[in-house]
């Protein structure tokens, strides 16, 4: 049985500390280069994917379903059969969806900059008022804070359980305050956490009664099809629908992209949203646009088939991936269980696993390492202005090294991990 | 030897309207189904250029010159092999270039569009502004007027000679007005007059003395290297060296794209501009984007390989594109030259040919066409907020149709050319 570190003696500890120093110079020496930083796909996952670059040659037939020459201008959101393959992803129908560029990120910027500029179906333009608030659950994901606060918008942070965000602060927040338009959510093995939203806060988001007629939930469907296992995968309540029930059909943009399915950045993402929403985008695209690139979208439809192909692609990920969210797993159990210096969570999907240290610890572990080799998203990076006000809260992205280098990654982090305990308690005498 | 129409008496005219009102009936019977309205590349480029699919396989080294894996996440400003292609078609530095996505126009709406929100290189953001203003030379690309028009951005008409625009006024307006914030420029075969900028011209832009300091040329270099003949090519002067030497050196932004060299929405689009402009641009983009798509970068250059290969290319689409260009020219100057009743351009490159019709015939001509089956671009397109003030421009897009058909289609063009002038001139009586 393993003694926590609150329970060790002074001496205890400085012994502890003394080891743990030493270990620490030794795994300095080891020269390690490791980035756990992002959630990148590794090379293997690259090369696993690369008959879809034969799916299109020069004998291929390029007309889309509907004899649209998709070499040619025109069709400016999204093939029908992109539209559909994308809807499959999201659960929702074609109609709701539009088919944009390579990735969901310009998406989300142009869809905080329309707002900015043309306001949400007829409300006034966001640049000319006094004030707009976003909500954003923490942890999230850095990129999405970092839009809102490049437009000026200040964001107030919302804890977030298993369950998903606070409903009962968002909910209240929501109705009190009208210059709250929004809400980052990340509902499916969300980054970084890994957790799914429960039925009821998916339902409690579609019943919401903001004060804002032009509040939008940004519901980042990032990882709708990226499970690890096939015998454990989170499914979650279709946003849309709910909406529409709840009778706020136009209160969510929904986004998607093939990103981590077919290629990063050179993918297709999507929209999906009310058609009375999707309208409204539409007369700033048919400016914006003339068309996004209807050969990619062709190469994917054709590619992948339909959404059993998209499955059966993603098994192909996930076996890959395994590996090294277990060697994480495995390392983070055997070294830290019991030491009562940081808990973690154990996602079924997604990228990413969240590790929450002791207060006032996140910095110096994420140093620490770095120190030795073993690069790690920055710490505060998961909260609003890159500020974390408790220093606990670490991103840990398996995904790019083999899961050797993860192991050995981990045992690095955990050496820190212990490390930075040790001090923080020692200085807390 | 013809006879102008105005020298004509009453009844020669009202002869004359009997046979061509005869001739339409006629013409309308051919159940003609023509389209002339936009710039789109015909089927046999597009089977033309089909060979750029194979350029990349599951079997390619997907790796760029730098090392960069383009199947993953980053690269935020464009591979810098394909920098270097593009810089190559705008006669610039590779280091004066960002390389976007799949065209250039949602590049200059951004562009707008950041500047309304976040102000040029540290200026006030345009959105807080009481008003802002652009220039426009006419006849122009209405997608450029329709962008401004998007931002509530008020357009001022600028004319147009075989030069480029009006100098003197646009010399004035700028050093007068710190309101006017920009110009739309297509220097090189502009759209629609398929005229070149004089060097004159090139130098006076460059040395603008603007009352703003945001004030920025839209340089829409979009037929840069869209010759129709090997004999006869505009060539303008690099406008970003000629800012520079004038000590203006911020004050272009220039934009080029392959929409129109491989395939339409499916090519690869930059934006060149001094090394200060681009920084500002790149901070807004970090935000925007992790990767325009660096795949269909890579398959670009390993295409094209070089400038070489690129004016080889485009020799391919001049010989598909030049007989279309002919057959127009011989039908309006067979049925048109001395009778008075129009003038239109005789381009070297581009995609177009513009049309001067006697004064308030313009609508009636394109009405007429329609009702016979050939569509052209509606007329006043061609000017801000769609308003031709004299009504006698005609956009006229050859490339479309076969040679064959456009032949067909300008017999039809120059019938309604002859019978709305009648009809004018009678109804001047």
């Amino acid at each position: 049985m393993k003694k926590a570190y609150q329970e060790m003696s002074k001496d205890e500890l400085l012994a502890l500390k003394n080891r743990l120093e030493k270990d620490f110079e030794d795994a300095k020496g080891m020269g390690l280069k490791l980035d756990m930083s992002r959630g990148k796909p590794c090379p293997s996952q690259l090369v696993m994917g690369m008959d879809i670059l034969d799916t299109l040659t020069s004998e291929s037939d390029m007309k889309a379903l509907d004899g649209v020459d998709t070499r040619n201008y025109g069709v400016m959101d999204g093939l029908p059969e992109a539209k559909e393959l994308l809807a499959g992803m999201m659960g929702v129908k074609p109609e709701n969806v539009i088919v944009f560029g390579n990735a969901s990120l310009p998406i989300m910027y142009d869809t905080i900059s329309r707002s900015m500029t043309h306001g949400v179906m007829g409300s006034t333009p966001w640049c000319k008022l006094d004030q707009v608030k976003f909500l954003c659950p923490v942890p999230g994901y850095d990129r999405h804070f970092a839009i809102t606060q490049h437009f000026g918008i200040e964001m107030i942070a919302v804890p977030t359980t298993d369950e998903g965000p606070d409903m009962d602060m968002i909910e209240k927040l929501v109705a009190e305050d009208e210059s709250i338009k929004g809400i980052w959510c990340v509902p499916k093995y969300s980054n970084p956490l890994g957790i799914s939203y429960s039925d009821e806060t998916v339902r409690r988001f579609a019943n919401l009664k903001p004060a804002a007629k032009d509040f939008r939930i940004f519901w980042d469907n990032a990882y709708a099809v990226h499970h690890l296992y096939d015998d454990r995968q989170d499914e979650i309540l279709e946003i849309l629908s709910e909406c529409e029930k709840a009778g706020n059909p136009d209160m969510v943009y929904e986004f998607c992209s093939t990103s981590k399915i077919s290629f990063a950045g050179a993918g297709v993402a999507a929209m999906a949203a009310s058609v009375a929403n999707l309208d409204f985008v539409r007369k700033s695209m048919t400016i914006q646009t003339i068309g996004y690139d209807k050969i990619n979208q062709l190469r994917h439809v054709r590619y992948f088939k339909n959404m059993d192909g998209v499955k059966a692609h993603m098994r192909k990920h996930a076996d890959l991936l395994r590996p090294k969210f277990e060697a994480v797993q495995e390392v983070l159990e055997r070294e830290l269980a019991g030491l009562g210096i940081g808990s973690w969570t154990k996602p079924n999907g997604g990228y990413f696993i969240s590790f929450d240290a002791m207060e006032g610890c996140a910095k110096n572990i994420v140093a620490k390492c770095k120190e030795a080799g073993v690069v790690l998203t920055n710490a505060g990076a998961t909260y609003p202005y890159g500020i974390d006000p408790k220093d606990t809260n670490i991103r840990i992205a398996p995904s790019f090294p083999t899961p050797d280098e993860m192991a050995k990654a981990t045992d690095l982090f955990v050496l820190c991990v212990k490390l930075v305990s040790v001090e923080k308690l020692l200085a807390q005498d």
